[in-house]
């Protein structure tokens, strides 16, 4: 167990005192012995008899030899030994497992924890105990959050809701039994369903009863509101077709706006409040995490969605406007109503004004598009595994490719899932007629037949307007998430670079998961850190702070780094050794039944080498590069190539071959309820990415697919000769891979890929040459 | 997807009447259409405004053609086609999905919820929609907790935090945020761990705030303050050992009490209340659901555990003392304390006396103990997968035998694990020593070197003080349980069978499973309905209406039937016929280890006609049943087998055979978050057992295990002389198993099994007198 905590301050001792006096610790006596005692009398304000506080202190140790109580009562001197021993049982991590009771520095030291080397005055006691309040405990969260969730703050010694920053973050010090629970619809600018109104848009707010205006974390979750998964699995496209000759030509472009402005809001006398509630249910965590430290949480699930108006369009203007739009009222800027029948304008009165957009996938890819438009209020944006263009969650170098796991999804049956009108009938039925036309637009504007970028997917690339950003912008984004692959995050990183923003990059181990409940990881306290400066306007050093890149290590568990930057512009040129250089696409009708039914096993006899199934049908290479390394970026594959056919897919698997115990890419609970987010309020599983107790032979580092008609561009269709041979070049998924020496990199080679593009079990054949063939590596 | 509501109560139109108008339900009206009107304000309170009330409304179909806004405008006629469309809509349910739009009679009896097949007069439209709130939505709740969870009671109609009971069930009336958390001190009358002073017991309560006396759901749960993993592991023992030679003799067993009765308790100046609370956190989640129902709910942790006094003692008489010392103190006969150190008494001046336990696994084991003393205030214990005798859990007709997933596993190694104590560092080391000591009683008394029954497993066997029960008792056991194996609850079933007392069973297809959160079975209800009964003497006639026992199907899902009884006693006798007569136990070197490595790997090649790793090691007889049938109860193998040893152990797994989609016996989770226990308060994750998509080859129906010295019985160590035939008989785990038409039954006999025996990889060879070996099979 290693615990990497990037959103721990270290402030000079008069800022330590201060911050202490505030929150009610002690921090002068006239010995350091007092000082302790007075300390331990704070830490344990929930056993005030004497007797009591201590047969407390008496369950924990102070050496190996004597109990905490004995040591007290003794009046013994406080030594870095003794207050480190105590530390690690307060920090609740577990003797012989997490630390040794004989040497409490070393274990601090072990577990990343702040230590300091020497207690002898008072203010040096006072620098450790203000330190290890703010140190991470075993379950997930600091040792003041632990007290918080005891009542510290709110039943014992801080007035509740109000506002407290306590080494740089806001403190849990607002009572969940006092939360606002609200319901506004606000009206946007245009009519997306063609019924004559400005559609209007759901909005759910939870927030802290409080006289100081507060703060907005805002989610924009289209599966908020329901999924209608039937009516998804329906319109899911069959995928075992074939690929064919697309017409020669190149798709025309326009620069598109993401702003729509329409029709003007009405108006009328308006209320005071809001008049609809909304029924409590735990959310995001990080959300909720942050609701009991003074930020409101705001939910809308945007046009298309239960009790607001309009279609699904998936990720066009209209929906990023129908994003905004809550942030425009939030900001003041845009009417909302009580109710969606008598357009009473109810105001944000309680809202600062600041907003910052949270959630992963659907809910991330939202926030991007909002930041693109720079609308104001929006102060930044933790998008974790967003897409920044739709192209590329759906698409790859002219061919349809699925996100992982979702063979035959592609935007209308995203819309169709996630349009939860459709899960109120009577709603429904008015709505059917344009929905079906709008299904029907999405279907033939996102064109499978081709897979070519085109202006339907030109429509859905947020990174057309990043010079719009104002927002500062923080991806959170898994090196293992085969769904919203590393492109989107990739693209959007490099886009942003040169623009006056502050920008933060966390790349962990993950798939397409939250990381908000990781021991190893203080995520929430960094968002904390983050926010409460850009929300609240709070000088804590955040940008300096927090490193501009994390990445989580894929060798060792628990380990997380600070890097200088994600993609190397600089490559090293490995050439391409296969033991043969042809390779066929179709396989037996029988095995080819048997591998659509079950993909995973079409991987996994295309992985093992030892499994000639598809002998004929890949081509493997192996590049040995002996030292420990890191691949930082794009590996570009150089391949001289050519079908049998006018037709043609290349498909690669780039694979870190040699046996080792990997990390494994899904968390495992480490305790159910284990992560307290409040007095009195919701919890969340602690989970952690663990170590491999097996070895595996090898691990997937990336992926490549391209439409050989698109060798130069996805939107420029190219003829192909049969039997000539054509120079390609083209990236793999970026990547950040720890390669430790001893590992070699195996090329895998082939055409229809069962997990993600479309399978016509054509009889096409390709050859290679080698000579002209060569992978291009960003090391570190 | 079906539900199975057991707990809904049918009474007549007065009674009816009388309830709905207490919780503001409108009850007449001189048309059904303006009665369904005003049904439909009261359901949709949140929206008062008129025009916004019909827009709500408009959400919803009346008929396929026509909204519910429109169908109340225009004063349309309510039939029953109308009412139940409506109705599927308010519970959730999905169209297409769930039921179909044109015939929503048929989709509500095909879902199996209550229908009435006419709707004429004002009487039927109460009639329907009393039975409407008191039926299941999808989420797993009725749709009066549905609006209960929004608010209804709490915050528009009813007075909250005074008990309501509707359908004979208590009602979320109470509110969370004013619930009031309590820890106090129990002190028992024996000192367990030997250091002078009566053991004391921390007791953490949570209760509603109310000015009546309210009832206790309370948990004893040794892991409720944490758990030493790490020691556990460490004190886990090596099954790669031997079967060695047992000295003849029968185990002498002394009848013991379940009582332990010790030193006075002390006494000073009472306090008015507890000065110490707890943590608020989720517990088990029924106990959750009952505490805004108006029941408080108890946890200890009992002797051993953090911040209460004694030693682990495994299911002896001294923890199941320490068990009843908390329902003593909450029925007013014991004292508790406000802090451990002042003796300072403090009353349950708020309970009103009557406890149910609650649980699973030790848990339940815990209230099937207190049950056998007869504890005055045990009003009725619901045990879920509960042992009734530590033997049956560890142990098996003379054989040291895991519980599944746990090889190495034994009473010390669990006293260790829930020891507690032993993670309050300065408390583990005053107290190491008397634990050490009684860990040393514990390995020497389990004496797994024979693994026959003696004092230690007499002693921890609750099936002899049976006659002392007085609770009424509700078991719940999965049939796919191999933790704890279905003995338990079979054995304590059919001793009870006599007794005063109600008792009700429930089997489901589950594994070591809670049940509380599957759509498919009103688990909760249930018992709602059974503890307001019990605990609040409401006559609601919970007695009559809850089946005996209940059934949850094996081959159809979501399907729970009432049953007369479990365990038949007609047993119909079939041969045995095997391909073979000899098995021999040791196998390769290299494979012995590879299996012990990876005991699952094993299990599959062992149960793999075509695998012939194990041939050597395994007998196979297949019975053809041919016709629809149910096992019900204990399969009984007859054998007449030889061994050339003197020692020898036989082992049997008895399995369905043939190609099925079967039940997964793990709970999918379809909704997180998805139940809802109360108004801003915690939610569970609904769940359920899902059926496979794949077919399934066979399934393990159940099993057993036999040291032939222990032939005839488990206290009873005989000679066994090497080549020499005898005659065993013994027992399978029961069941209850529907085995359709078309399959058939597969026994496979073998000797060393890697998930549950000792692994000493002995040349024993075993031979079989088929003529004289048979199945004898309880049919229902």
């Amino acid at each position: 167990m290693k615990i990497n905590q990037f959103a721990q301050l270290h402030p000079e001792i008069t800022t330590i005192k201060n911050e202490l006096n505030t929150i009610g610790f002690p921090t002068s006596a006239t010995t350091t012995t007092a000082l302790f005692k007075n300390f331990l009398q704070t830490i344990f304000w929930q056993f005030p008899a004497t007797s009591d506080f201590y047969a407390e202190l008496d369950q924990y140790l102070a050496t190996p030899s004597t109990s905490l109580g004995r040591f007290i009562k003794d009046k013994e001197s406080i030594t870095n030994e003794v207050f480190y021993l105590v530390a690690l049982q307060l920090l609740d991590f577990e003797a012989d497992d997490d630390f040794q009771i004989e040497s409490p520095i070393a274990s601090m030291k072990n577990l990343g924890l702040f230590t300091l080397n020497n207690i002898k005055s008072t203010n040096d006691l006072v620098t450790a105990y203000y330190n290890l309040l703010n140190t991470h405990t075993k379950n997930g969260l600091t040792l003041i959050d632990k007290l918080a969730a005891q009542g510290y703050y709110t039943q014992h010694h801080f007035k509740p809701n109000q506002q407290l920053i306590f080494n740089g973050k806001a403190q849990a010090t607002f009572l969940a039994q006092n939360f606002i629970y609200e319901t506004v619809y606000v009206q946007t600018d245009f009519d997306s369903d063609f019924d004559g109104k400005n559609d209007l848009i759901k909005v759910e707010i939870t927030r802290p009863k409080t006289n100081m205006k507060v703060a907005v974390a805002y989610t924009a979750s289209p599966y908020d509101q329901g999924t209608n998964d039937l009516l998804g699995e329906k319109l899911t496209h069959n995928v075992n077709v074939s690929l064919t000759k697309k017409p020669v030509k190149k798709n025309k472009l326009m620069q598109t706006s993401s702003l729509i402005r329409g029709k003007k809001p009405l108006n009328q006398q308006p209320a005071t409040n809001a008049t609809h509630t909304h029924t409590p249910k735990p959310g995001y965590t990080l959300n909720d995490y942050l609701l009991v430290r003074g930020f409101a949480s705001v939910y809308a699930a945007g046009i298309g969605t239960v009790d607001s108006d309009g279609l699904q369009t998936c990720g066009d203007a209209q929906q990023t406007a129908s994003t905004i739009a809550v942030i425009e009222w939030l900001h003041g800027d845009r009417t909302a109503y009580t109710n969606r029948t008598d357009y009473i304008p109810v105001k944000a009165n309680w809202s600062n004004g600041n907003v910052a957009m949270t959630g992963r996938s659907y809910l991330g890819t939202l926030a991007v598009a909002a930041a693109t438009t720079g609308v104001k209020g929006l102060k930044t944006i933790i998008a974790e595994a967003a897409i920044s263009s739709w192209y590329d969650y759906y698409r790859e170098n002219g061919l349809v490719i699925a996100p992982g796991g979702f063979q035959g999804e592609d935007a209308d049956v995203l819309a169709g899932e996630t349009f939860s009108r459709s899960l109120r009938l009577g709603d429904y039925q008015k709505i059917k007629p344009a929905f079906i036309k709008e299904l029907s637009h999405l279907t033939s504007g996102q064109d499978r037949k081709t897979g070519s970028y085109n202006q339907f997917w030109h429509n859905r690339n947020y990174r057309n307007n990043l010079k719009n950003i104002k927002a500062d912008i923080m991806l959170v984004h898994g090196l293992n998430d085969w769904n919203v692959k590393l492109k989107n995050p990739a693209k959007l990183w490099r886009g942003i670079q040169q623009l006056p923003i502050s920008k933060k990059l966390i790349l962990h181990q993950g798939q397409h998961i939250y990381i908000n409940a990781f021991p190893s990881f203080d995520f929430s306290d960094l968002v904390n850190l983050w926010l409460t400066h850009e929300l609240y306007n709070i000088n804590n050093q955040a940008e300096k702070i927090i490193p501009n890149v994390i990445v989580q290590d894929n060798v060792k568990a628990d380990t997380w780094n600070s890097k200088p930057n994600w993609l190397s512009q600089t490559t090293t040129n490995f050439p391409l050794v296969f033991s043969k250089t042809q390779f066929k696409n179709e396989i037996a009708p029988q095995q080819f039944i048997k591998y659509c039914q079950n993909p995973d096993k079409w991987q996994t006899d295309l992985l093992n080498p030892r499994n000639d199934t598809l002998n004929d049908n890949r081509l493997i290479a192996n590049i040995n590069i002996n030292h420990d390394t890191t691949i930082n970026g794009n590996v570009t594959i150089k391949l001289r190539i050519k079908s049998n056919q006018d037709i043609g897919m290349i498909s690669a698997l780039l694979l870190d071959s040699g046996n080792a115990n990997r990390l494994q890419e899904s968390p495992t609970i480490l305790k159910k309820n284990g992560v307290q987010l409040g007095y009195r309020w919701y919890t969340d599983d602690l989970r952690e990415l663990l170590q491999n107790k097996q070895q595996t032979p090898f691990k997937i580092i990336s992926r490549a697919h391209l439409n050989l008609q698109n060798r130069h561009d996805s939107s420029q269709n190219e003829i192909i000769e049969p039997d000539k041979f054509y120079d390609v070049s083209f990236d793999l998924q970026p990547t950040y891979y720890h390669l430790p020496a001893g590992r070699k990199l195996t090329l895998v080679l082939y055409a229809t890929d069962f997990q993600m593009t479309i399978r016509g079990n054509q009889a096409i054949h390709y050859k290679i040459d080698q000579e002209h063939s060569s992978l291009d590596i960003p090391f570190q």
